[in-house]
């Protein structure tokens, strides 16, 4: 059964089994805005630490030390998950290094949780200073997440030469994140009953020209410090037309336009206004991305440690919030992204332990 | 002020001034579903009549000569108007023949009510057998509309060799009216996230031929009995896409084909799956047209009647309930269509009379 509010605070073992820590953390239900419990636990676990410095706000856990290194490095993760689908308390497969956690968190992203907590207790005297970050509300609206919170109350608590997010990449390191970017692109004609459509004009057929060249335009590949970006740019919804018996003289079609990393919001509309010459485009929302920041000295010795090819991260994450703050950020965690919010989601120990060596590796 | 359901039953004047009659008519409002008053006072003015044969069934009045003529027409319009707009009681500007009565109801269609009345009045021993028919809910759903019911019920009532409706018409013939069918076209694709779309496909970009194709169809001009009748086909409604951050799966476009008279629904679908060959196609909706049967002798004696040259129809109109029991129909009313249903409508003196005169000469 997962701990209830009654029940004495769950005990975290931070230098024990791997696997049983995220168990433990997996079976503390932290769905967002639910998260003080977790965060409780956690906070009881490192408080004993007398390397790391803590800072409580509201269910944002802030942990670092503070040796004077001439580079700092944050390692972050959420600590909430999307609701439960019967999928808590965990369960586990296997054995030994075959052992598998399944349960909702397990991979996105308790496992990486999991790692930051092992790491902040076997390294009391790392070779950067290391700032821990565990924030709620990742999986729910803009407006709640505990990291852009900081990030706007706090920013000293996110200084940092580097930023290694702990989401599931397959315990690989995936850089930075593309940038998204929202456009509406109104048509218009003159509206006419249907019977008489030669005295009026077909915004909806006026779309056609639009969509064809959507399909035909081949998306970029861009290469940023190494790793090659897909972009995309898709037509997400249309809408026109009011009655059956009258010719529309309006049809709206949102774009969306994912960009890479290397372009900022500006050139990005730039480039979407140039493919989409001639049409009436509005921008209605834009997220820059986040460079991968893999030219950057401690992120080659990062890369180093963890082995493996860099692979680009196509979808938004909490990684633009550092690069916005100019610190270069990566996405490095266990489990597989495409099991995320999945009802049967898991996380194989052998990610746990890729990851957490990895990071020791780097930061001895 | 308009009449009151308190208020003597107005007395309509079948055989005085054409205009004042119009008044008198649209000074007793009848929006649709409201026609019985009227229609009280319409039957209390033809009951005097001796030449004529009264049936009365809901708030459909028939009114027949039964003189065993070799041929017979019906001359047939809608008692109901759309709701009043501060345009009732009626107000007349000009004198003389250029007289205009302004008001709900003058042009769509009192003004074929009034003349078809003083014709009524006029035609003791009509050269064809005549039958007058005042109709209810002409201007709501389907299901309520009078004629139809009629047709439902009572098809006897309607037989004829010719019928005219006096729907606006400018004074003019304008023949049958073209048919109407409605179908969907579904696009589909593989739904994926929007940040990785090369691992979807796009469905609202699969539109873009469809639109195209629309765009550059040319509509048929058939030509029918001496009529050219301007076919359209056109989109007239587009929906596809569920969030901005997915490649959607899904694109439905709407058309509404208008065709020609000479064309079967079944023809006309086979056109329309010709034009759209390739594409997913549904019918959701048809109604034949109507032919304008003016090849026939009776329709000629009219047309030369009337004199000018008869008009294609485009619009669907209620002719198209004779025309599938078989009997062809023309509308042939006083007033500018292009003014039905406007706050501003009005119906002029001179159109009364032409029309009056020409139903006169054709039937005496």
């Amino acid at each position: 059964m997962p701990t209830s509010p009654s029940e004495p605070l769950p005990r975290l073992d931070l230098t024990g089994d791997l696997t049983d820590l995220l168990v433990a953390l997996v079976d503390v239900a932290s769905v967002s805005g639910d998260e003080a419990r977790l965060t409780d636990a956690i906070q009881a676990a490192l408080e004993p630490l007398d390397h790391l410095e803590l800072v409580r706000d509201g269910d944002v856990l802030v942990a670092r030390t503070q040796l004077g290194r001439a580079e700092r490095v944050v390692l972050a993760g959420h600590t909430d998950t999307v609701p439960i689908a019967g999928n808590v308390p965990s369960r586990t497969t296997g054995s030994g290094d075959d052992r598998v956690v399944h349960g909702r968190g397990a991979c996105d992203m308790k496992g990486g949780v999991a790692v930051q907590l092992a790491v902040a207790a076997a390294l009391t005297e790392p070779s950067r200073d290391l700032t821990y970050i565990f924030y709620d509300n990742e999986e729910v609206e803009e407006s709640r997440n505990g990291l852009a919170r900081i990030g706007r109350e706090r920013p000293d608590l996110l200084a940092a030469t580097f930023a290694v997010l702990g989401e599931p990449s397959n315990a690989r390191v995936e850089g930075g994140c593309q940038g998204t970017m929202r456009a509406e692109i109104t048509l218009t004609g003159v509206a006419a009953h249907s019977a008489r459509s030669w005295k009026g004009s077909n915004a909806i057929h006026a779309a056609g020209p639009l969509l064809e060249r959507l399909a035909a335009h081949v998306p970029a590949q861009v290469e940023v410090e190494g790793l090659v970006y897909r972009e995309g740019l898709n037509a997400v919804r249309i809408a026109g037309g009011i009655a059956g018996n009258v010719v529309p003289d309006r049809c709206v079609v949102e774009v969306n336009y994912r960009f890479a990393p290397s372009k900022s919001p500006a050139q990005a509309e730039a480039y979407l206004r140039d493919v989409l010459d001639g049409f009436d485009l509005e921008v209605t929302d834009v997220a820059a991305g986040a460079r991968p920041g893999l030219d950057q000295p401690v992120a080659a010795d990062f890369v180093a440690a963890v082995g493996g090819e860099p692979q680009p991260k196509f979808g938004w994450t909490d990684v633009a919030r550092f690069s916005a703050l100019g610190i270069p950020a990566v996405n490095f965690g266990p489990g597989d992204p495409g099991k995320a919010h999945a009802d049967d989601e898991f996380c194989p120990t052998a990610d746990l332990h890729t990851c957490r060596d990895a990071l020791l590796r780097w930061l001895a």
